[in-house]
């Protein structure tokens, strides 16, 4: 999706004290960014940041960082995660570059929410639960961590259940209607909340690599 | 569900030579009756023995047994299987007892098609992919073999793919709609099409256990 720059962005993205515009100069030091050493969860693809907003909210002892790509949507989330929250930085960036950006097993846990689909066949390596990109995964956790995957795309779903079983992590907590099961701790998305509102069922999954 | 006896029932009950009236005295000799060293699949909950059927005269070089609880029904695919194929047997049995039947490693493969879902929560052990029952499949398999699942049931599929998880079986070739999937070689059950035709998506598994 094209955003339109609004002039607030631009400022936001400047000035906004959660955006961090230098992340390869944090790389394997983000504890002393954070000034504690919680465990640091990513969120790729952070949007404008409403999940984030409410896991820092709710998980003040685990320190959160955002990625995304577009610089507006970025400092939106910027601007949405309000000056008083401690635990939250945002990087404009790219999950091909996340291993610049990170020492292998600086990152415990990754969010993938409601990424690009990419629903026809001859793009399957685009997306975000592609073997490559769980590879990299596996090396940004240094062998140990943890996925927490949703999407409302049912041909993704059934992709990535077949790609990370392929890839031997282990799967935990699936589901194939979120909003009707017994899962009680979700965070919803911008965008969960708007396709579920319509009554398209959220899948959702846990997978892990190493012996967590 | 109860099922009427028709009088041509009992007499193919009693006379079909595919129909198995003593499991028991087959264990661990099974491939004497089959005369051959094929590997044997197993169906559990074979119904009218459609899928069987179809099965055997396709993959002449497997032996394959179905197992039914209702009597009128077995003989119903007893009748099915017709007199030429000599790689089908079909025993009256109940899941409960596959231990009685066959030793250890006897099954190479296990059929589970839309069993019962046993929908309400409170019944989840009674479903046939419960973790008691993966641990009975195993120890069937004698540590080594494969499980192909089918149901139309979401609330059964989720439960599967997580007690399968959860319990150490790899899977592959999932499917959240096996017929608008790439899946060539699905051989429908007679539930199957009636459920499929009214444009419910099928859901699919393979679980294995072992290093095979």
């Amino acid at each position: 999706m094209r955003v339109r720059k609004k002039a607030w962005t631009v400022a936001e993205y400047d000035n906004n004290p959660h955006l961090i515009h230098n992340p390869t100069e944090h790389k394997g030091k983000w504890k002393e960014l954070f000034k504690n050493d919680n465990p640091i969860y990513l969120e790729i693809g952070c949007g404008k940041g409403r999940f984030i907003s409410q896991n820092a909210q709710k998980f003040k002892d685990i320190n959160f960082i955002g990625v995304e790509r577009q610089s507006t949507i970025v400092a939106t989330a910027a601007r949405n995660v309000g000056p008083e929250a401690e635990n939250v930085f945002l990087i404009h960036g790219d999950v091909e570059n996340l291993l610049d950006f990170f020492e292998p097993g600086e990152i415990k846990r990754l969010y993938i929410n409601f990424c690009d689909p990419w629903p026809k066949k001859k793009w399957y390596k685009r997306r975000l639960t592609y073997r490559q990109f769980l590879d990299k995964y596996r090396e940004l956790f240094g062998g140990k961590g943890e996925i927490f995957f949703k999407t409302d795309n049912r041909i993704l779903f059934e992709f990535s259940l077949n790609e990370f079983c392929a890839n031997d992590w282990k799967l935990s907590n699936i589901s194939l209607d979120l909003h009707n099961s017994d899962y009680e701790d979700n965070i919803m998305t911008e965008y969960e909340e708007k396709f579920s509102s319509k009554g398209f069922p959220i899948y959702r999954l846990e997978a892990r690599c190493g012996d967590k």
